[in-house]
């Protein structure tokens, strides 16, 4: 489709600049990092690449096939090696922090590509990666999806408070009578109580108590 | 301000219906959870309850009041009653719930109140019951901080997962060749990867993991 003459629009710097798959989901995606997943829509997207919405249907199937494309982009930048070689704690550790990274960086994504039916495969190839790890460890096959999707679950509530701002939870907002949390939020303790420590320190006791529960199985 | 005749409307049954911070409250609610917290503005908000901008700053000081009255509205939602007489780790696991139905009834806010710098004294209210419950336990006061948040970050993940369609994970989307991750989606193991179970799996491995933290401190 790319050759249409319809498809070919001028650039700033005078070359043409053909309509793409690619073009298209990084227009979806910087409109979603912008207004949000709820703004995130043909009609939107096309006019940010500055083309008629029917024009787009030559490369999209529709705001459907739009959002699987932004997710496989995300999905693309987390690393799911280690689910090779390492054993499954080390490696599910691995893959939590390299997810939450990939996710911080598309916060107003979140709540979108939490809640819409997954249909990109190479989402479901990285799931695969990590339920066969968890699988072979001993892992009943009926519980694989559950402590994939909690661990999931964990690094994308995470994610949004990684990327709250630094005064997210201001010890000065803190009326004196609240004198506990008053006294938590000690700007000495910033070290212990930010949003990157709690994560680390949640992970760290989640994979603890999923640890617990495989070897409970095997007795 | 009640009282103002610019204050007054009237309502299609007839009677005359002041705006106050209440209706101003669940308008703007109503408006972020059908249009998601991005929508959530002073105009957008003066339309819904038919008045002009100027109108609505007699009762609240802009958008971020707004955002805390909203915030505010949530928590009160939240039961934190377990704190005044159950054991650290049984009253989290209640208030995790409690906390986890209170925020899927509000799905499109979570992002917005979770990285909106908190100022309302309801909610760290309810935090100084959280951290008072964990530092009388004998956690750290630069720890217990961190362990609440924690806990809330898997929340707030668990309730987006938990508000997602029956079909977010599908045997049928997945190809035949990823044929574990298709094997572990069997609808035969639905009432295990459900986001419901794996939210209670999860979170009793995370409280598991912070209890085993918990008694090392003590050794």
């Amino acid at each position: 489709m790319r050759g249409k003459r319809q498809d070919v629009t001028v650039s700033p710097n005078g070359r043409e600049r053909p309509i793409d798959r690619e073009r298209l989901v990084v227009a979806a995606l910087d409109l979603a990092d912008e207004e949000g997943g709820e703004a995130l829509s043909m009609r939107a997207v096309a006019k940010r690449v500055d083309r008629q919405v029917s024009s787009l249907y030559n490369h999209v199937s529709g705001r459907g096939e739009l959002i699987e494309l932004v997710r496989a982009r995300i999905v693309a930048s987390i690393d799911i090696g280690a689910f090779d070689h390492e054993p499954w704690d080390v490696a599910l550790e691995a893959w939590a922090k390299s997810y939450l990274r990939a996710f911080a960086a598309h916060p107003k994504l979140i709540r979108l590509l939490a809640t819409t039916p997954i249909r990109d495969v190479s989402t479901f190839a990285m799931y695969d990666a990590v339920v066969t790890s968890l699988v072979s460890s001993g892992w009943p096959i009926q519980d694989a999806v559950a402590v994939m999707r909690t661990v999931e679950a964990h690094v994308l509530g995470s994610a949004l408070d990684i990327v709250a701002p630094g005064d997210m939870l201001a010890q000065s907002a803190v009326p004196a009578e609240l004198a506990t949390i008053r006294a938590a939020l000690d700007p000495a303790h910033a070290e212990s109580y930010g949003a990157g420590p709690a994560f680390r320190l949640g992970l760290e006791a989640l994979l603890s108590g999923l640890r617990a529960r495989r070897e409970r199985l095997t007795h």
